[in-house]
This record gives structure tokens, sequence and C-alpha cells, in this order.
């Protein structure tokens, strides 16, 4: 791959994390929900999905604070709390406090009940999915999080985008070994998928994307600038196409309108630009031990998933991987070798401290 | 579509209903069995979902409880019966009485407690998915239901068969407008799918199945007989298949591990052929009620399908769809028309008349 991406620059995982405290803090956001929003953007730059992680500080969060559109210090409503269940209105803060705040809610509840589930509206972008499902785990628990998005994709034989990228992630615990962890976008594939293909000059592949008219295109720049994402399963039903158009519209009502929050037009980008409070998640955690001995359970999953590990490759595959096992690899390795930061993104990053006065992230230089 | 499909025979719903009890009973199911799993197949041919309906009566459930694969009267063993909980053993029975069984109570464990989930495990082939989801409807509750089968699918990057179609279904009920009803294989394509290929002589679409190498192949005989399905999203990783997998190995994890059922190899067909009692089910009942009042859940859901039909269309397209609406627009009409059969259905539904010495199937003549 060299020659085709810059190399990355590397980081401390602390001096990263320190670093977007400091942004936050620096913004008027409360320390404690500075730290919610460092532990899930790390969290997704250890696990190498890099769209989600700091290179989204700047755009996502800390302009988004500063534009008045995002809420530094929300006051949050409970809007339901009952032994199985949990609701919360965000106060258009910041994601990723109030979804480790009602997650947090949803296992403590599970933990009592067995079983419980949460929505949250009035919220705004949360990061990556994984990271509410996985919290479930060091509990012995099943653990679910989905949330709705700026619209961005097409129904199937539609050419309005009536959707967005609406991720479902579940996490399963296995009783020491890895974890089954799936976060998955309901598209075929993300819109920085789009981007990276313009960037390089290439082409799309069939599946990922529409024109303005509604019919397939492999130009990026076209898809990107009139057209659409495509669900999972691509262009028209003989993929299944209408499969992950249906997930991502299961998505959207359950932490749109279950949540009572923003669902519909509501999300369509307009000349207004973008609406703070728009997004809504939903949350679930289930007790292993409510129906199975924990040991037993784990044990069962390590050989279910070594079926699948160890089931024969395709020729040229080294081998069969399962859900999280990519993301957990890279996180063992950015845990050694540094977090990588992308030079574009870098490039934001110093800019940032400039402009809020706050001190550098350092490189980490492996001696 | 004429000179393309042999024009089907049409049936009474009720008389439908009746043969299939006739048929069941005749093999020492009780009564209330043979009505549960007439319910099901019916309810698959009213939605025209043909593969999983009367087609299977005889093959599927039939022949298997004759060649003692299948328990005609099973002894279910609950092992779990808790507030929100409930976990069934199926004594190796038919799937759906067993199905309907822990459905219906999950439901009321919901109804009490706002959200409830069941396993169940030793059990046999349960019809749609979407059957046992939808029982949720009228209780102002969202359903799911999921089953893992026998395997007919490859993993990402993967030759072995390591999972079946493994459907998803979730149920959200409108308030008096048509619910939203998905249910899904977690496989592009069902394995009926490529019969009818072969049948009319057709290549494959990409992304579809592939051949005993793991490589992608066009051609159904191939496919059939030495490959497997692809999960949803197609091969590798570049059209999302990862995805698809996930969503498939989670479903065998709820319904097989979880449920402490069979799951990996004891699901793999071999020389010895099909086991009964190998598959597992899933299912959630979560009450509209416990989160929002039951009627502005409703007229906002209402709202947001709409958006969705409202949309623009493709050039070419009628109209976009919300899911559940194609089969429920089916339904309308058979139950007017008459069920559709297929002439090579009626054969062996005449064959299984004969067999079993019990009154024949009549034709409804439309007038």
């Amino acid at each position: 791959m060299i020659g085709e991406e810059p190399s990355k620059i590397r980081v401390r995982e602390a001096d990263e994390r320190a670093f977007i405290v400091h942004a936050l803090t620096a913004l008027n956001v409360s320390e404690d929900d500075a730290r919610d929003v460092a532990d899930v953007l790390v969290a997704a730059d250890l696990r190498g999905v890099e769209s989600h992680g700091i290179a989204r500080l700047d755009t996502f969060y800390c302009r988004r604070i500063e534009g008045g559109v995002v809420s530094a210090r929300p006051r949050y409503a409970v809007l339901c709390d009952r032994p199985t269940q949990y609701a919360l209105d965000a106060g258009n803060g910041l994601g990723h406090p109030a979804g480790k705040h009602a997650m947090a809610a949803t296992i403590a509840k599970a933990r009592e009940h067995g079983v419980a589930f949460a929505t949250v509206r009035n919220s705004n972008h949360y990061g990556i999915a994984a990271y509410y499902a996985m919290m479930a785990l060091e509990h012995d628990m099943i653990g679910l999080s989905m949330t709705n998005s700026t619209h961005l994709a097409v129904p199937t034989f539609g050419r309005q985008k009536t959707q967005g990228t609406n991720p479902i992630a579940v996490a399963i615990p296995a009783n020491g070994r890895p974890p089954f962890v799936l976060d998955m976008a309901t598209t075929g594939v993300t819109f920085g998928r789009l981007e990276v293909s313009d960037r390089k000059g290439k082409a799309l592949k069939p599946g990922w994307a529409v024109g303005p008219d509604g019919s397939e295109t492999l130009d990026p720049a076209l898809a990107m600038t009139q057209g659409a994402l495509l669900p999972l399963g691509g262009y028209g039903t003989e993929g299944g196409g209408h499969k992950g158009y249906g997930l991502g519209a299961l998505v959207e009502i359950l932490c749109g309108v279950l949540s009572g929050g923003a669902f519909g037009t509501a999300l369509r980008l307009d000349e207004r630009g973008l609406h703070g409070g728009t997004v809504g998640h939903f949350f679930g955690a289930f007790k292993v031990g409510a129906l199975r001995d924990v040991g037993g359970f784990g044990a069962d999953l390590e050989r279910e998933l070594r079926g699948f590990e160890d089931s024969a490759p395709v020729p040229g595959a080294e081998r069969v991987m399962t859900a999280g096992e990519p993301e957990r690899l890279n996180t063992e390795r950015f845990r050694r070798e540094g977090v990588p930061i992308d030079p574009k993104v870098w490039e934001t990053i110093d800019g940032l401290a400039d402009r809020l006065g706050i001190p550098k992230l350092e490189r980490f230089e492996i001696s």
C-alpha cells in the first residue's frame, strides 16, 4: 500500500484522550461529558474505524457546539423510568454522554430484571454504535445499540433520501475469549467509502450508490453531490436491497419514532443545513444468566465462533474471521504501536488546538 | 408472465387449513398442534411466500414425522420461566406449535413487564418467521422472531457451509394502519431461488451463490449440488457480505447457543441426512405503551411509513413500498381470489391425500 496512502502519524492513546477532553472543556462541555466523548472516539480509532474517531472532533462536535447547533451543557429529561424501560430526552447535547448514560441505565435495569431497553431522543451523533453495545459485555450481558442519522440513502426503487446509514450493533460476551461484536451500517457502504473512491479516482462498485434519478452509478463525484447511498444488498430486490432498506427503516422507527424524537423529513439535510437534536438512539441489554449458566454459554459460544474461524477459507484468503475480530486485532496492535492518525486529520487537529488555544497533540515516536 | 409459469390452482383458505389439519392428525399430531401448523402455513401462502406454505407439508413435516425424524407427540420441558424470560425444550416436535406457545408466553410476560424474550431448543422448521413476530401486533407490541436452520451458506471468505438462511422478523404495530413487517433471510437469496433459476435455465445473479471452492458462480446446478448460498451483501466485504454473515451468525448464536440447543456442526447435513430437534428459535416482545402512548406512536409511525411510500420512485417503478406491504396486498387478493397453489405442489398434496387416506383438497373455482 506504500505510495497509495501517505503514512500515518502515531499518537499515544492517553494523549489522544487528554486532547479531546481539553478541546471540549474549552468549549464549556463538562469534564465528565468530555471524558465520555473521548472514550468513544479513542475506542473508534483503536478499532481502526478512523472515520468515527478524532477525525470528527472538529467538524462533528466542536464546530457544532461553537455554531450553536449542539448544546455544550444540555439539560436531560427522563421521560420514562420503569423497571425494564428507560427513555431520555438528551437536551440536544452530545450523543456520547447521553448514550453512555442511557446504556448504563439499561444495564442496571437488566441486572435486576434480566432484560431492559432504552430510547434516547433529541440527541446528536454518538460515534461508533459498538461502543455502547460493548458496555454490556463486562456484565455478562448481550448489548444492543442503534442510532438513526441524517438521510443519505434511498429506499428500494426510490430516488429520494429517506434514511441514514442507521447502524445496528450487537455485542455478545464469550466468557473469557474475545466477544462477538457486530457493528454494521444498514447501507452497503458508508459515505466515507465514496469519498475515498473519489480521492483515489476509482470507480464505485455496483450496489453502492445511485445518481440523481435513483439509478445505479459508479461515479463517486456524481453519487456524492447529487446521488445517494444504496441499502445493504444493493439496487432493487434481486440482491436483497429491500432487506437493507427494511433494516434501516427499522432503526429509524426504533430510534426516531419510538423515542418520540425526530424522524422522516426532520432528518433530511436541506438549504438550512444541519439541525441539532434530530438524532435518536435505541439500546438493549439481555442478561445471559437469566436464561443459561454464563459459563456453559461462554464455552458453547467459544465452540461456535471457532467453528467459523476454523472453517476452510477460499483460495487466497488467510482464514475466516468472526464479527469484531478485525477491530480487536487493530486495538491490540495500535495499543502497542500507537494510534494512527491520517495526516489530513492531523491538520484539522492542529488547527483546532490553535483555534481553541489548547496544548497540541503530541506525536508518538516508536523508539 | 404467461407462458413462463404454468397457471396456479386456487383453493379456499378454510379448505387448505382443514386439509393440513387432516393430514397431520392422521399422523397422530394433536388437533391443537395441527391447527397451529395450518395457521402458519396458510398465512405463508396468503402472503405469497409459497416456499413456506403447503408446499412443505409433505416433505418438511409429514414425511419427517413418518420417518421418525420429528416427534408427533412431543413432551415440552420449560427450562426457565421468569418474569421476563422463558426457555422451552420443544421435545423434537413440530416448530409451529412450539413457536406459537413460546411467543404467546413472551407476549403475556411483556404485557406485565413491558418486555420479554424467549428461546426454544430441540425444535424443528417453524415456517415463516413473520408469523410469530406478527402475533405481537394485536397486543400493541413490537414482535421479534428468529430461527436458525440447516447450513446452506458460507461465511465471508469461507468455502464451508457454516450457517443457514437464518431469518429475522420484526413486526411493529401502526395503530390502525397496516403494520411494518420485516421478514428477511440473512442470505442474499434462499435456496428456492437457485431452484427456480435452474428450472428456467437462467444464470444466477452475482452475489447469490458460490461453487465448491467458495468462489462465486452463476451456475445454478453447480451452486445447488456442490456450492452454497452467499450472505446478504454478496461475496467478500466490498458489498457488505460480512454484514449478512454477521447477522446470520447472530441468529444462530441466539437460537442455537443461547437456547442451549444445537449449533455449528450439529446443523450440517451429512451422509446421515437430516437430524430432528436441531433447530432453535428466539422471540421477543416489547410493549409500545411502556415507552410512549400507543396512539401517538401509531400516528407518528403512520407518518414515517407514508414518508417512504410517498417518496419519488425510480423511473419505471410504480412507487416505493414499505416492509410487509407486498405480502399484505397478496393476502387481500388471495382472500378474494383463492390461495394459489403451484401445479407441482398440487401433485404432492394429491399424493399425500392418497397416502394418508384423507379427503382431497378441493379446487376453488371463481364463479
